[in-house]
């Protein structure tokens, strides 16, 4: 059983038992936007997490152990992504990198925003002219350490 | 002169007379994101824009109307940022990536997050861990037409 | 069971059965268009419409609920297509991309036309030097926002 | 002089002069669409056609000999487009392929439609609910040829 | 059963039957080049031809049926060829490539040689310092469509 | 001057002084398409051809020496063409690619035709429904030393 | 049975009777170099050096087939490969390229080695500093054709 | 002036004074393979030697200094490359790299052949048959560390 | 079985029987770093560490025969890795690649280190800020044979 | 001025000057690995630092102010490096990467080694079997941060 079959079975689950990916974060006490990384093979769960989450979906002992390893992360089959959803991400790294890169030096000087002490919070946000998507990010910034 | 030259004279011209993003997006009453990626070649300033931020930065009229002119968008010299800051999001956006569609889908159903009708806000997040670069993006969910 | 599978299945049937792509889309009360593109993979069926394509396919339980699931998008093997008529398109993009660039601009200002909030339509046009393809597009203008 | 120069110094001629691409095209007996294609490198242009829009916008002699030469076609920097606006059509082509390819063939049996004997047609289609792009286009259907 | 399979599923029975080309052609009442091109998946046999190859080469009803089905053409694993053979075709395009190009537009204006109003004849020209391979194309040639 | 620009120089200095490639390759004593490839940086000039070309086209001593020069071949700016007219022959391969190879195998063995020991002829081929290109090419058959 | 399974047949069956390539070599009356390439998917056997790999090896009817099918050539995953033994091949043509261009040009004119009326020997070079890898190539050089 | 135009410079010089590669490589006492290496930009040349080959070429200053700095490695435009003599080395490392490194393995065990430890021999061998290229490689065979 | 299905199977089997890699490597007395790539599919085992190997992680007899084979090296998916941790020491690789080269070519002249002789070592350095990463790398320097 | 012009022009100045890195990175204090890497383009100097080295290298005030400007990182013209020093680190993130992925995760869990919080040596490593290139690393280990 590979990786990328534990996440599909997930989500096979997941719709079959008609849960939401909130329900299945509060299980292990985890937000909804790391529980769904964790369980499409991007992050790595505990012991006791893989397998409440085991129950809750089923899951065979295989799939259970499997979530407890480090993954080989990246979740995209192509370097540019094709779907348009998440081309649209993609999209806005290409036109905003620069800017964001310029805007992060002006405040905080050379380094970098962590991909790794990160996180992350996606919600609906309401609006009269049709609702939009609120992403907030929050990474520790790092400097470049000089040696 | 090309848009690229534009470029890479604004921000010699902001350097050297120090000032900072903040100041010239007040100065055409935009916020520092969307005017940091206008003079960076990625947005189109109003004539009158591009006619305060000449005389800021003592563009000539060559850049100025270049300004005016809907660019030729994206930043990065290659499919792949190799810059580890532009890097970082690239990375988000594959390890992420697919549990963001999944988030949104199962919010909003089928359909996207527009980066046209988009806003970023970006700033620093005080943390005594060090500090955090926080972001904040805000897009217009587009359902997918059925006809 | 995959979503190309599927894909794969619901062409074989629809060739066993002799069934015509308006007929599946009269069905479901949706263009031939947008059927097409829903069964092979690209859009999602509500599920009384994914029970109408089962029943008329004889489609396994499986792939009735894949077609309700919102799938990975994208529909070609390869960053350029090898398939002569698909690359016809994309000739089309890659000769007529900036002239369609200009004359967009040029009556709507800075912006995209929609690929969400999309329509098409595509029919025989009788000529007497040899019969046209005829395709209508119709995707809503987003101004890109400044703020 | 570059053709690539030439298309550039018709795009500043033409905004310092403030034509329009329906000007440009009516004074040479064309379409917008194929005017603009034509001067901006994609198809060539008869000698008085040429000289017209020498003549319009002060265009040197290497330039109006240029116009006239077949050019070796394709206007985008990257196989996948980064533009926002031109990448929506190569996602048209990504999402909507097969199936404008299953469309096409039900309709007319195997074979392409013609990018060559072809022609486009784009105006504003007023919509209350924000206005539209709306593009025609129609290509003659050529049949493999069996031998 | 998929349109690879059958091909390679030719080519075996083809073998282990000694026939040649030429006489799975002349059953069809087709040249032997559009014939191989055909079996191994590039063009569309009529029913009555399937049904003939079907029985010459005994092939399952699914491969019968699959030959009357439009392929996704393109019969190569890489975008540059790496069989020495096939190579150096796309060698002469690439070393002559801008020759040809000249030469035709000399000679019939702007436009192309059709690749789909097309034939080819391949055959052994003897020669005293060892038989050549003769190949003999012949397209239509398409002038770009003015509107 | 690189060799690109000796290329250029003679693409100009042939359209200003109105001469067909068929004048230059009799000048020469060679094929229009050997004399093409080789005035195009493909193949190499004798130093009396050089120079007779160098008369004709009134080209500086520089031009002249690097004619006699072997040249870095391949003529394209991308592995897969962008330009229609060549695309076509690049699909070509694509498409007929595995056809050809089978039919030159069954005719000569393993082996390869020669794109060294090679002659191309180009003409127009008259035809009621639309003159076509005809395109001859011969290249020795090479076997597969065998040791 | 792909060609590929052929290979991995062979090299294991030759593992499991500790059978050198010289060995096999001899068995067919070729050099080791041409056998191993033969063996490994990129020559074509006779039906008697066939079958006498096939009792050697003591290998399947349809592998026995296989071997006598021109095969589809390239050894290698990818366009750069991986492994650093043949890396290092790739290096010293990336290093020595146009090296050894300048100097078979200047030696014999426009024209390239063969790479298929070619043979190749490799043996082991005794040094006291450390044994060495000696390869000798052999390629019959042909000269372009005028035409 | 980069090491790119002290390369092109050496082989105007080169052919202005008619010298061979051969009379390079004895004025500074290595061998015409080397020797053209280096002078191409892949190795470096001490003081004495740069300071001969400037006299004998009659080169800059600027240029004879830069012969003495190890250049960064790699004379190739592309990954593949498309120059015929060069793509037959290509090709013969992607036809035979499999089987090189079966032969190596055999013979020396799990290693690599050298690259930097490294010489190459390139000379006409005549044949009645059509002089060939002969090329010989020597490089020392290094065995994977343990530890 | 394919080494990768090998590879898989023993870190399978890793985690059951909770082995650690440093474990593994003393029962065949090589260091932890060669260890877990020779049993990742990129060095190659005696037959007698092959056995030992097997014992402890109860391989089948397939598996212990191919881990004395040399594999065809290479452990990633893609040109440029996606997983977050090794693309950091890519990313050392771009950012750093130029300043390695030019401090060893200033201690040592015209070379390479060696990636086959060679040996690292992987270990925690305790840090009150945050433990750290801490790696040794010793290659032996080999400088460009001149001949 | 270019950031690459910097680059070159400081190499250039440093070799006329006969200064080491060690020197440079004496004079402003820092290691002559970070002092590289920053002088090379990809770290950024203090304004006292710049200006200590503006004096030693008598560089333009323009290069003085652009050392003080943080850059877009990355140092190499090509995905896969062709130079063979700066390849063989490229080989060992090929050969050893899932193997230093396995051993930090075992040893730290979850996370990465910084590539910014990062701080590199290398030296010379005496050996009676010829010197060695001895690197050390040390980066901060960064655990996933569970949110």
């Amino acid at each position: 059983m590979t990786r990328d079959e534990v996440s599909q079975l997930i989500i096979n689950k997941k719709r079959h038992k008609q849960l939401k990916w909130v329900q299945l974060a509060e299980a292990i006490g985890q937000s909804k936007e790391w529980t769904a990384a964790a369980l499409l093979g991007q992050m790595t769960l505990s012991e006791a997490q893989a397998e409440k989450i085991g129950v809750l979906l089923e899951l065979p002992v295989d799939a259970i152990e499997m979530l407890q390893v480090v993954p080989y992360k990246g979740s995209l089959p192509s370097a540019v992504p094709t779907d348009p959803l998440i081309y649209r991400f993609y999209e806005l790294v290409n036109v905003y990198g620069v800017s964001i890169k310029e805007l992060i030096h002006e405040e905080f000087g050379d380094g970098i925003m962590s991909a790794i002490d990160f996180s992350m919070d996606i919600r609906r946000e309401p609006d009269p002219n049709g609702d939009r998507v609120h992403i907030e990010m929050s990474g520790k910034f790092l400097p470049y350490k000089k040696y």
